[in-house]
């Protein structure tokens, strides 16, 4: 990254506040090199940076104490949950200490009557949808990775069925946290709405640990669809996908997913899983609601996609076959490696007004063939969020080079159509350069805050905002 | 109000800052006694505390060289939009510049394409959908009076559809505002989802003033729904009545509106319109949807409703037999003053999560019954939230005490169920002492923050804290 660290690292206390943990936590203060390298592994080609201790606590108290023993001794709080994110979130770059959120992974409640629920941060989703399995209740928020609860709430974290039921902005109701005071807050209460006072839960929802660390998480959920459909069809342009998109969400089809793959990404799909899917631009669907209601759905789309262009639209109501059908999809991300085996994954995303997605992704499009890049797009359609999957050699510098480029074109042509630098994966350490193009003066009023909430720069420093602007 | 404002007037920052308007601005600086007491106008029995002028700017950069004005001769600034605000949100009690957004009236731009809209603060919700009536969209928030969309920001407002449609929280895509530095800041792009930093949208939805002044805001839209149905159901209970809220939830039956009256609400109505409608219990509901979707809707609740021991349930999707049916609803405000002819109305409201809803109304009623007072309950039972309309006299100190102590006690129980002391009034002056209870700890984050982005306190001072705690 070019975005070089200038912060320094307070040996001293870093020493002092791993001898207090020490004798306080005993074995859960780990300093093994293989077990830190884990903590600042990240998904992306952001180099690892090791923080100097990873510790296990078992309670908020004891993330109490952590945090202010390190606030003591000014020394570096970096929350780790499973480190699925992708921007280098969890890296230590001051080092400091790294909290493992592994054994906090209780569902501290259930509310079926109000729909909500309440988690420790350590809680997967996948943890949580098995927990929640004989309520007839979900949680509907899917990224992918099955990442932690409290990291996705820390990332503002979202995926393919955020055009139904939103994003973690949507779906979390509240957070307790320790500041880096070392206090523990409550954000609110569990009441569906509020008007008491500044919305503190959507300010921890998506501050990237930067802060306080979150202690516990009260989620919105939902009642599982009495029926579901799903299907998938082929348009011949991204422009008529996309249209078609458009149409859907103007029409008020309540679609739980519509996702767009583009012609390189269903050429790889169809090799991975042995399909035989049409290789041009398609899109996947899914409808949630009754079973009148999931076929009117699919129906109403299908009039839409024979109207803008688009091949058969194929649908089932039957969930092995609309397995099937999704089959290309689910496995899309394995599928697009296959493009050039060896080579690393540069997972990327931006996020633009709909009425642009079709201008954005094939001016992408474009800048790949030019770049010499091979990156597949998928796209979750209906937000006007899409993915470039960049493959790089990561040993050859010349090709990271072209990548880091090809994403910095990416983001300067996703803000000239008034987008957003990510629309999913958070600023970490690897959009922060973009941060600033994007929020103008709006910059200054995050430094001010996080100024005031953290002013020693304790917690998960580097992220979101350089060091040295 | 027993929270005494101990803050001091600025009486020379104020002259100064009224000569330095009047040059720079000439007659659009008003200072006569009658306007300056229209701007502390509040619906409630919260004493009038009036501005030293009101100034009706032109633009953005009017703004501007008014808050710096302001800030150079450290003088409060309160946003003014239409003033109905319900908890003293307008008034000025260490006087300052009453900023009138009357002049502010545009509406910007509609991206029909994207369902978004951006609007001059001061453009009402009623003029908004005229002003989208040929596109197809509308927008849905409806706190009932007719309020400037700046102030429903302000506010974060709700009201009867966002069950359905979410609150202001949920339909505010973007703000630009003016900081009391006086420099105007844009908190996010029109994509429709962003992880790109601190949501500083949601801070300055719901911050009331008190961190800047809203210069325009971009909304999210819907499409009108191709079919409406709508219908009324009694119950022999408001147990019964909330059971049934609680089961269309849960089987995410995509309620639209759904509204609960109490008997003495539903007897004031058939008084005041002359219906003949039982006077029990009842849900107003309203369904958005297709022609096929809201007639399924209104069978399934119908089910509902029978198996919670409902009485028959009206309904239609009949336009004017909507109308018809919803009569009472409709003029439930009007018909509740006519319970006590000449008694000013003081509404309350406070947000309990759904499971807790009927035990928080019964017990109000009960209190309602001790305390001697007449009181017709309404509340937009999805939410769980539920207003009070206290029928009083304001001249006599003995029914004023009576009042506030009841609604100590509404905030105090709706507290205790994990509720918030307001759903979508706001805090402003008059619930103010229940915010720490709600709170806690979390009082002192919000604290930080208005005196990182406010250090001299000119924003709307007095509005969500109190000046002495």
């Amino acid at each position: 990254m070019s975005d070089v660290d200038t912060g320094l690292r307070n040996e001293e206390g870093i020493a002092a506040v791993i001898g207090v943990l020490r004798q306080r936590f005993g074995d859960q203060v780990q300093t093994g090199e293989t077990l830190r390298a884990q903590h600042a592994h990240t998904t992306t080609y952001i180099a690892g940076q090791l923080p100097d201790a990873v510790i296990f606590p078992n309670s908020t108290d004891e993330i109490k104490t952590i945090v202010r023993a390190c606030a003591d001794h000014r020394v570096p709080v970096i929350p780790f949950g499973t480190g699925s994110s992708l921007e280098g979130h969890v890296n230590a770059p001051l080092g400091g200490i790294s909290i493992d959120m592994a054994r906090l992974d209780k569902v501290l409640e259930v509310n079926a009557e109000d729909l909500d629920c309440t988690v420790e941060p350590g809680v997967t989703r996948e943890q949580l949808n098995t927990h929640l399995r004989d309520t007839g209740l979900f949680f509907p928020i899917d990224p992918g990775a099955n990442a932690s609860i409290g990291g996705m709430t820390a990332t503002r974290a979202s995926g393919t069925n955020a055009v139904r039921y939103g994003t973690m902005r949507e779906n979390v109701m509240a957070v307790t946290a320790v500041t880096a005071a070392g206090e523990e807050i409550r954000t609110a209460r569990r009441a569906r709405k509020s008007s008491a006072g500044y919305d503190l839960t959507r300010l921890f929802v998506g501050s990237e640990g930067t802060l306080g660390v979150l202690t516990s998480v009260t989620l919105k959920l939902q009642g599982i669809p009495q029926a579901i459909s799903g299907g998938v069809c082929p348009f011949p342009s991204v422009e008529a996908a996309c249209n078609a998109v458009i149409m859907t969400i103007q029409m008020g089809i309540p679609v739980a997913r519509i996702e767009l793959l583009d012609a390189l990404q269903m050429k790889a799909c169809n090799a991975y899983s042995n399909l035989s899917n049409p290789e041009s631009p398609s899109l996947f669907l899914e409808f949630h609601g009754t079973e009148a209601g999931v076929a009117e759905q699919a129906s109403l789309f299908a009039e839409i996609a024979a109207e803008c262009g688009g091949g058969e639209f194929l649908w089932t109501t039957n969930p092995e076959r609309r397995t099937e059908l999704w089959k290309a999809r689910h496995n899309a991300y394995w599928a697009s490696l296959q493009l050039r085996p060896g080579a690393k994954g540069l997972s990327t995303d931006v996020c633009v007004p709909i009425s642009r997605l079709a201008e954005c992704v094939v001016e992408t499009q474009e800048d790949i063939a030019a770049s010499g890049l091979i990156a597949p797009i998928v796209g979750h359609a209906g937000d006007g969020n899409f993915h470039v999957l960049v493959l790089i050699d990561t040993d050859i510098p010349a090709e990271v080079a072209a990548a880091e480029a090809f994403v910095g074109r990416l983001n300067t042509r996703a803000l000239a159509m008034d987008g957003t630098c990510t629309g999913e994966h958070g600023i970490g350490q690897g959009k922060r350069r973009y941060l600033p193009l994007e929020m103008g003066e709006g910059v200054s009023v995050m430094r001010q805050i996080k100024q005031a909430l953290d002013p020693m720069n304790i917690m998960n420093p580097g992220k979101i905002f350089s060091f040295n602007d």
